[in-house]
């Protein structure tokens, strides 16, 4: 008998930042085995001991990074809004926009309209997109259905994403989204609808592994959402909310009480709310995406969150009206320019705390033992440059649980 | 005898914004046909006449678009500065980094040591990116060696790229870009060597389509720039000028006086200058790369440029520290985003106005009988697509003088 390691697959050849608990940890000239499309052994090349492997990989240089997981992204929708994108630069109004059935409503309608295999025809491209960029984990929400029948879609259409391509999905029902036209001037009706009926059936049919609210004067209310999130909780559904990304309501302070996984935008988080997230193990989303779009100018308090520890994701956003984004790592770069990340948080906030923004850091999110093996290989003289460098080729190599992708 | 057209190649199977004129003057389910590698025929696939062709293609729906042009790149340079990036970031002041050496001098000692082939290597992945987000034609500037023996370096680099990869290059000479350290102090010394040695060589040797100053308070007065012009177009070189980026000098009139291609940058551009580049036919080449970088908030005077008529160019500004930037589509939302310009005048500013800004409308920027066949397909159901999507793979198919590249 010997206790020699066998591994699936041995890749060499690299540096690796590893991002365990959400800092580089480098090793250099690093090795990395795979069994069971789980990390089994990493360290640094010269101290692997004596083992057996299948397949051998040896990278040619460059470093090694955990996938990248965008943990906010609206991928499955109808249609897009480049029309009204257009439209605004040559100078008409949101007002005349929204008159026409445009703004999220033209997205509503769109996406109620196409059936499973035209969402998932355009979605595949968007994800494409993202998973050419590094990603290898991807959250993808509900919420431009807006009914029972249009969410399960939505959610159905993103969880079968995964069957083609090789990336891990996450879904969230984001049913409190916006008021669909049905419930015009009665959102509690509506969180009425979703609390009977909506919830109980995502729930019945887990189509999502959380839920999410937009908790906004332009949305619902502080209390419509705390009702809604009760009954979420009563299904076993983790929570987490769009908040304080245009004033502050109190949303996120809220959210931190049901232990949400996380509050994301968060442009005027106050310290109450930091506070509040500290507490409850609340990552902060940030989305500098729709920042840049909508022309923001107040920022998220990073230097409150970094006093009192609360983790930074950062995310894509992906959506058709303000945050049409398809890297994840252009939003790496962001953070650090718009925000003042720096590049390390930035890595980190795709890795180590978006895995914890999902709720699969036991699984996700850092390279070590017991880890899966989704890793990406750059073709980068430092991690730095994976937030310096604003768009560009430098993934060499795409690792999903070990294999080749 | 036959009055029928031979093609080389037609391509079927798309829609097309011709962008003749800087416009999107678009074609529905067009046709091109081209020989000899430029287009001999163009419009609705309905009305080709009669003819043969050795290759057909069937695109698979889309946009065509002209190839994008990059008319403001630094692409060739020795290493990278990620690390001033990353260091910034942490908190280490502009002072410090550059009293360690950093900033354009730590580019240039790099630049210096490295050889052709280092120089070639490192600037090949930068244009494979800009490539691969549908660039066929790019201008290259020196500026980093800032001697004879280097400057010559650099373009003859930027010369050979065109050798490997289905790209036009077209080249700058940027000499009059920083002082060399041989030069501290002295400036007018250090240009009395650029007219008298540096720019004869140059031009002796055929290395560069045009001369660049980067004319500012940090780098040569109005009075050097022009002792430099004078000397370039004594030898027969049109000239273009980096200038109005951080302060009003009143460099682009100054160039403008001497027709100068374009004047870049210019978000201090007053009506005087814009008054003067309507009269001389200057492009303005806008670089929103380096004002987002730089968190700039003075914007060139966009109203100003339209009501006067004065050509809207788009560029990367690609170099290793104020505008690290590998895809040209992202500046077009910058553009958009930042500057306010439409979609339209997004893609024009890389097409055709490009074009114009480096001297070569005769024959690229537009699609049109007569000029050259490069044109993109892309994934999209409008072109206002390209400038709306921040990121992703839109391109279907490159065409670089009617060849498949
Ligand atoms: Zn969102
Ligand atoms: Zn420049």
């Amino acid at each position: 008998m010997s206790s020699e390691l066998h591994f699936d697959s041995l890749w060499q050849g690299f540096h690796v930042a590893t991002m365990t608990s959400g800092h580089y940890n480098i090793i250099e000239d690093a090795a990395i085995g795979v069994t069971q499309g789980k990390i089994t052994w990493i360290g640094p090349e010269q101290q692997l001991p004596t083992h057996q492997a299948k397949h051998r990989y040896q990278l040619d240089g460059g470093w090694v990074t955990p996938g990248l997981i965008d943990c906010h992204t609206h991928l499955v929708f109808g249609g897009n809004r480049a029309n009204e994108f257009e439209q605004r630069l040559n100078g008409v109004s949101y007002q005349t926009i929204a008159k026409n059935g445009g703004g999220i409503a033209a997205t509503v309608s769109a996406t109620r309209e196409e059936d499973e295999a035209q969402l998932f025809q355009s979605a595949s491209k968007r994800l494409q997109s993202l998973i050419h960029d590094g990603v290898t984990t991807v959250e993808i929400k509900s919420g431009y259905g807006l009914n029972t029948r249009d969410e399960s879609k939505m959610l159905t259409v993103a969880k079968t994403l995964a069957n083609k391509f090789a990336v891990d999905v996450r879904t969230t029902c984001l049913a409190a989204h916006a008021l669909p036209p049905e419930f015009q001037h009665d959102a509690d009706s509506y969180i009425d609808y979703l609390c009977d009926e909506l919830l109980p059936h995502i729930a019945q049919h887990n189509l999502a592994d959380a839920v999410d609210a937009f908790c906004e004067s332009i949305a619902f209310s502080t209390e419509q959402v705390q009702r809604y999130f009760t009954k979420a909780q009563s299904l076993g559904l983790p929570v987490k909310i769009h908040a304080e990304q245009l004033s502050s309501l109190g949303g996120t302070t809220m959210a931190a009480g049901y232990g949400a996984l996380s509050a994301d935008h968060l442009e005027y988080l106050t310290e109450t709310d930091v506070l509040a997230m500290a507490k409850s193990g609340t990552v902060a989303a940030l989305l500098p995406g729709a920042f840049f779009t909508l022309k923001e100018t107040q920022k998220p308090p990073i230097t409150l969150l970094r006093e009192h520890n609360v983790p930074i994701a950062i995310a894509t956003d992906l959506n058709p009206g303000t945050s049409p984004v398809l890297s994840l790592r252009l939003m790496m770069n962001m953070a650090c320019t718009l925000f003042g990340l720096t590049p390390e948080e930035a890595l980190a906030g795709t890795t180590y705390h978006a895995a914890q923004a999902l709720g699969i850091a036991d699984t996700h999110g850092e390279l070590c033992v017991g880890k899966v093996a989704d890793f990406v290989c750059w073709d980068v003289e430092s991690p730095g440059e994976l937030s310096y460098w604003l768009g560009g080729n430098l993934v060499t190599q795409r690792v999903k649980r070990g294999i080749k992708a």
